[in-house]
């Protein structure tokens, strides 16, 4: 029996035909001897009609029937009195003459149609096949698929290929933490999932398919945190010869054609370009969302002489004073600046100073400390006007940076200055190509290893590489990175010398990127490439600050899928094909 | 410096502009003073023009040029004097004005552009980026990005949603055996890589997304065998309601589509149909290659009171005697069948008997041990003509349908009977539900433990299992089997039923699959799905036999990447981390 149109289909001019539907009871109202059932579907909601006088077997039977039983029903389409013209079926209802249940359910362990927030998500993820029920759910993966869809299109259109890469790959664990594959007929050794099709994408260059794309899931074992799931989709695209302006081109029409397909929104390009060194000056990261402005501004100049203790320690020490302005200030009283004091403490910014334009004059608790000079110097630099405020931090410059940026946009949030459905692209170009890792103290790569210096920056590599920056840009969407890009290079001496600042052995870079060394001496061709984090895009796209709505079947902060319970002990029959033993087992408390 | 259009681009049309191109040399020949260089990439070949005369610098660098090396070229298009008529730029050629080598290539480890059967398959693997420059292969991994968009683009007008599902699942080794990842944030816990996302998709279902497909990567840790990579793609498939014909209609829509768009044919739907019983009856095989005849006839009533022992003892132990015949066999001599019987051995038919029609007599070997009456009704019963040989095999059935349907395969390759470009669809239908595995002479699952019973059989389930047929079926393409699709199991009852026939404990069934006999109470609608072996159907669909010549970097038979050498040993602090102790380290000797 097949059903004739969903429930999101039938209208004014079915009426009189006989149909079949097939759905899910979403409401069920006895009025005796008549009742009414909304059915469900992915496509939409009708009305059915069952009157005793027309069916009373189906009457009796509908009498059984529950929130979410399933059932097919044959009737004939009617008017109907109560017009809902919020549904694109709310002009007629089904009257039923024949009615079979398919399916019966247990009561839902939580409520399904209700504010999911009265769930905890905890609840809702072990019962996710419920939850996706929900449009709030089921309309974020329905778009997911339209952007994939559309940049698939949009990129074989551009002469770009497909191509599936290996996921059983090889354990080069440089950057993030790899998940491990025992093999079983190799014992002792291991695949490592991919953390990025990185390799074998520049392989494809090399073997001359000109134009990449693929949209891989991506692996990496790293520490829990709120935005990142184990596995993650990217959108991976890599192109032979052309420079940087091809990129920039292709992903932001790409992002273009996403945003209008999906949306229907105008994306205007090309994109606004800024440097690292300006992102960072100005907004104090480098991802600074674009939808507001509060720009900081410098006052080392004007302080550096200032008999405010802080202030002068502070440059001293080669630290930095910045600060933002916000207008039409009223609002913040001396409490809120507590708060936020309080709140830039959890990012080590162990202070704030702040400046009030009331009765034309600068207000401050600290104002005693400052000449006359440097606040008119300071209200003339910051153009106060009447009811501003600012906000100054000093200290070194990346803590002053790290606080402020996080003042920043919670103030953007506090005094609405975000406009909804306002979408702001930057992109974020002339990165540093090293930086000093904390944890080692060596340089290590701000992209990959594989990203190729500046040209005119090469020079630097002998004498002072971590002035060097980088052919590598980041595409940053109303605060959030959602792709990275860069000229990767192609001279296998270059990609050598980069290991070994790297601090690689020789050893090391034969075991682990010998054969690809050695793959750059056969021809190989200029080439770049971008990878979109898919994930976060159709984040940003839906609306949601949750990552775990966008992902069919999510897993949790640390990695467990509460539906399935996994990951799980395993035999030890498995363990020993592997020739495996286990250290410890831990028994999960699902 | 960006090209203007690639090498496969330039025509007539073009003659007279300034271009740029980039590429590969294919090809250099100097005639002193005058060099002329084929460029070479994904789109093309166009013939360079290097003249001393009017770029002598041009004309020095070019000394240096090589195969392969990459160039980047400055000139002018100008007609060509010996027009090529096998190029779409055979008509111009390229006047040289500047020349840049961007990059140099040493002598390739083998022949690229030569008989590849010249080159062990192992050194192609190993520089695969190399191999990959082929058109062979290059064209085939086009076709594949075509054949999955095509699939995608089909589907989603269909209203199916392409959905990815996890890939770090749970083990539940039923089937093949799991590749495990193990877990580090729970010590001794493990993640397995999905076999297939059954359980997902019908999930999807459950939880109301009604028509859903994936191409996922699916992962089998069985042994080695010559058409199997450890990782494989399937074109998922799965939708809510409806019936199979449904599934028929989508599978063969798709199948149309992708023939016409990537081979220009027209497929004619719908495809045929036949029972497995049917199947095996007449070709010995539930896949059976359509192309040619050669349908097997089964002799048991005829030969049921033999004089000829071999016959008569297989009948009394109830065994089958079949035959197929093949016309005009004049060219099949003595010699011949006794290759034959020879082939037919090492799938355990310990002989063959042969009637071979001449001068409008029976001739064999044996003749001397059938009545008159007896080869009469042979060469009623296998309307033989003159030159018509029939071969017969007399054993346990499965044993007769194994070595025939291998010979009727074997035959038809040495008659020619298989057209070029031929394509011939074959649905293989009401498979049973289950078979006896051989290994533990227990029940097990022709397709897989979710597969509904034929509703007419559900009461064999209680009496007589092995007796009931599956709502299963096969799509065979030229002796391959394509795609394998079911209605599923929608009841919980009857999905715990088929887990206990399948010998899996109460506690078993509680651990693995508790979760989804729980889901099935909350509403399930009625089901199917199909999923389609996407590398085979490339395989077929590029016309080679070699399953590594459809994937960009495929593995051996063992599973080995020969060109990054993976697996491979991991380091002390990588395993300490996951808490695994290897039992034992083998050096893979690359």
């Amino acid at each position: 029996m097949r059903r004739t149109h969903t429930c999101g289909e039938l209208n004014k001019k079915n009426i009189n035909q006989k149909v079949k539907l097939c759905g899910w009871v979403n409401k069920i109202r006895d009025f005796g001897g008549i009742a009414f059932i909304d059915l469900r579907d992915r496509f939409g909601l009708t009305q059915l009609l069952i009157d005793s006088k027309i069916s009373s077997s189906a009457y009796e039977l509908s009498k059984e029937i529950r929130n979410e039983f399933v059932l097919q029903i044959e009737g004939e389409v009617l008017p109907r009195k109560d017009i809902n013209a919020k549904l694109s079926t709310g002009e007629i209802e089904i009257i039923v003459k024949n009615l079979y249940i398919l399916s019966k359910s247990k009561p839902s362990p939580f409520p399904i149609f209700e504010d999911p927030t009265q769930t905890n998500e905890e609840l809702r993820l072990k019962y996710r096949y419920l939850d996706i029920r929900r449009k709030q759910i089921s309309s974020k993966l329905i778009i997911r698929h339209m952007a994939t869809q559309e940049i698939r299109n949009y990129l074989t259109s551009q002469n770009f290929v497909e191509i599936t890469t290996p996921t059983l790959c090889k354990s080069t664990p440089e950057g993030a933490r790899d998940y491990l594959v025992p093999s079983r007929i190799f014992p002792g050794n291991f695949y490592a999932l991919p953390q990025s099709p990185q390799l074998f994408k520049q392989l494809l260059m090399i073997g001359g398919m000109d134009r990449y794309f693929q949209i891989p899931i991506c692996y990496r074992d790293e520490d829990p945190r709120a935005d990142r799931q184990p596995e993650f989709s990217q959108v991976d695209i890599e192109m032979s010869f052309g420079d940087k302006e091809d990129i920039y081109e292709i992903a932001e029409n790409l992002t273009k054609t996403v945003f209008k397909k999906c949306l229907g929104l105008d994306i205007k390009t090309p994109f606004l370009k800024m440097s690292y060194t300006d992102a960072l000056e100005k907004y104090g990261c480098d991802k600074p969302d674009m939808r507001f402005d509060l720009q900081f501004v410098r006052l080392d100049e004007i302080l550096k002489n200032s008999n405010f203790a802080i202030f002068s320690d502070t440059l001293k020490k080669k630290g930095s004073i910045k600060a933002f302005k916000v207008e039409k200030a009223s609002d913040i009283s001396r409490k809120k600046v507590d708060d936020y004091t309080q709140f830039v403490k959890q990012f080590n910014l162990k202070g704030l100073a702040t400046f009030k334009m009331q009765d034309n004059s600068l207000q401050s608790p600290i104002a005693k400390f400052f000449t006359d000079e440097e606040l008119k110097q300071i209200k003339e630099k910051m153009d106060m006007k009447e009811n501003d405020i600012i906000f100054i931090a000093a200290d070194m410059e990346d803590i002053v940076n790290q606080g402020l940026d996080h003042l920043r946009r919670l103030l953007a949030k506090d005094k609405g200055l975000i406009k909804e459905n306002d979408y702001k692209f930057l992109w974020v170009v002339d990165f540093p190509l090293f930086e000093i890792s904390k944890k080692t103290n060596q340089l290590t790569s701000t992209h990959h290893p594989f990203t190729s210096p500046n040209s005119e920056d090469l020079h630097l590599l002998d004498t002072d590489p971590i002035k060097a920056k980088a052919a590598a840009y980041d595409l940053v969407l109303n605060g959030y990175e959602i792709a990275g890009g860069s000229q990767r290079i192609f001279s296998s001496d270059l990609q050598e010398k980069i290991f070994t600042l790297l601090n690689l052995t020789k050893e090391d870079i034969a075991t682990k990127f010998g054969f690809f060394i050695d793959a750059l001496n056969y021809g190989t061709p200029p080439h770049q490439g971008i990878a979109f984090g898919l994930d976060r895009l159709i984040m940003l796209l839906t609306g949601t600050d949750n990552i775990r709505d966008v992902i069919a079947f999510p897993k949790t902060l640390k990695g467990l899928d509460l539906m399935m319970n996994s990951p799980s002990l395993v035999t030890k029959d498995q363990l020993d094909e592997l020739s495996l033993k286990t250290k410890e087992e831990v028994n999960i408390n699902w």
